[in-house]
């Protein structure tokens, strides 16, 4: 959900949620289920020409779509229990359907997220994918929510930066790939991985947590912004995709701050929990990087290799003008 | 959710899901949660051009995107907790997004079922509207499936019938409004009630139960296949919009058995529970209607006030050619 949407929401949508109901505005809500957890519960839409190319191949695109839900769930630390899908179809082709299904059902299966219902419709429009997630967290749990940040905190990223955004811009005509690299980077864009483990086991651990779908900066700046804090961004330390070493490093740099399509967590824990941080990622096989810490004042401070210290956003700015979804 | 979705649906995505998880195929999912009842959640897709024209009233839009759902619920006899919306927007026209949060949101507020969640893009195209309703069903309650008619049980239908559909074929140009009759029937059509307190009391009380959005000959097949039985339809008994007095008794028949858009409940119960269904329309000021019984033959046959009988379906027919969504 980009910030563009979100002011549109909150001006027309957002009556005041019962007090139970958490994270309206958060990467899921989170509705309290009698004494036993918590439902929750996301939605995104797929746009064809918006969220993706007209080509891609359907298998891929199937993953993806419910990938980026279960990043939500996995942001907000909750183990999947079932998925809904519905679909406008331009038309029925048999072999595009059973190859997206194959990829949404592959990827359901692994994260034990039956598909469980859904709606499919004929539009004289552009393909269109609407994918509902649904999660449970347990007891005593309030999930991984964007506003618990505390002054402090170390910030982390799981995984790898950089290179979707790299990729869509060579399969976009923008980039030329002089160094052959997109083999390498477009499963980054293609077939992310939703970091469904790494975001329960963080409950309890960390303070905060979203997934930065649209891109660091603007998804740390929502985090930033509903927890009331700041944070330092060590430039040196983002982790570059490792097939990027070769690519001009400002573009790279550009790319992992800005770069959108990212299916990774950005959390905040307490330096106590240093340790138990990085058990979680050896455990998953999954780098986990300290990339900063949460300040009180309320800005992205990026900190640059050469000792340079540069806003990146502050409080209440539009984080990215070039909203992406 | 229509039959010729219904088959696509079958073929690619329909694999096996968990043996607790009911209700695939049915009108929403039932998921059990630990030992707290069960979430019931659905999800419909609206397409300008397709399921709504482009000129409708917004507030109208929106209170119908919610209200399809709700009426799943209620098929299912689930007490609505909550609700996502997505919507493709195809321009920021804020008078037009203002009327139909009001529309959706009044329903919403009316059920007791919050806004939660969801997503809005822009898109290229037409305007799409996704929604998904969140219901919970009390302990030791499988709801209200589709496959529990028994033989000998009374056919039951709430409301009346006929309206929306005449409605919109007025508003389509296909039918010349001699009588005048628009302004009393579009309600139907553009205001739907969902049957929400309907369903939660028939909790216990009917056998079987199912919406028949897409028109009572095809929704009521999907419930008599589901449930390996037939039916007779008394087609003296069905209960006719009042405004529809004055027109061809023929038309009226046939938009009361093939009409869609049509957001009654139409359930089955034993004979022993009569006076409990006319007490349940009675408290809720809802007229309901026995329209026929359930038999072992498995086929719907319409009986005629001529004393003419009709095979109106038979098993694994395609009930209704003309796909309505």
């Amino acid at each position: 959900m980009a910030l563009g949407e979100f002011s549109l929401i909150d001006r027309y949508f957002k009556k005041k949620p019962p007090a139970q109901v958490i994270g309206v505005g958060d990467d899921a809500a989170v509705l309290p289920w009698a004494n036993q957890g918590s439902l929750v519960v996301c939605k995104d839409l797929l746009i064809q020409g918006r969220h993706f190319f007209s080509d891609v191949a359907p298998d891929a695109l199937g993953h993806k779509a419910l990938a980026v839900n279960l990043s939500d769930l996995a942001a907000m630390g909750a183990r999947p229990i079932g998925c809904l899908l519905g679909l406008a179809l331009p038309s029925v082709d048999e072999p595009w359907l059973e190859k997206f299904a194959s990829g949404f059902l592959a990827l359901a299966h692994a994260h034990g997220s039956p598909l469980v219902g859904g709606d499919t419709v004929a539009t004289n429009d552009g393909l269109v994918i609407s994918v509902t997630a649904l999660g449970y967290l347990p007891d005593a749990q309030p999930g991984l929510l964007r506003r618990g940040a505390c002054v402090d905190d170390r910030l982390w990223v799981s995984g790898y930066l950089g290179a979707a955004d790299l990729a869509l811009k060579i399969l976009q005509g923008n980039l030329v790939d002089e160094q052959g690299v997109l083999p390498q980077i477009r499963q980054s864009l293609e077939w992310p991985e939703p970091r469904v483990s790494l975001g329960q086991r963080l409950l309890g651990v960390a303070h905060a947590a979203i997934d930065i779908s649209d891109g660091l900066v603007q998804d740390l700046g929502h985090l930033l912004d509903q927890s009331g804090v700041g944070a330092v961004l060590e430039i040196a330390r983002l982790p570059a995709h490792p097939s990027l070493a070769k690519l001009s490093p400002d573009m790279v740099q550009q790319a992992m701050l800005g770069g959108g399509d990212v299916y990774e967590l950005c959390f905040t824990a307490p330096a106590s929990k240093d340790a138990e941080v990085l058990a979680i990622g050896l455990a998953l096989d999954l780098p986990l990087t300290c990339i900063g810490y949460i300040t009180a004042e309320r800005q992205l401070m990026g900190r640059y290799p050469n000792g340079q210290h540069r806003i990146l956003s502050q409080k209440g700015f539009d984080h990215f003008a070039g909203d992406r979804s």
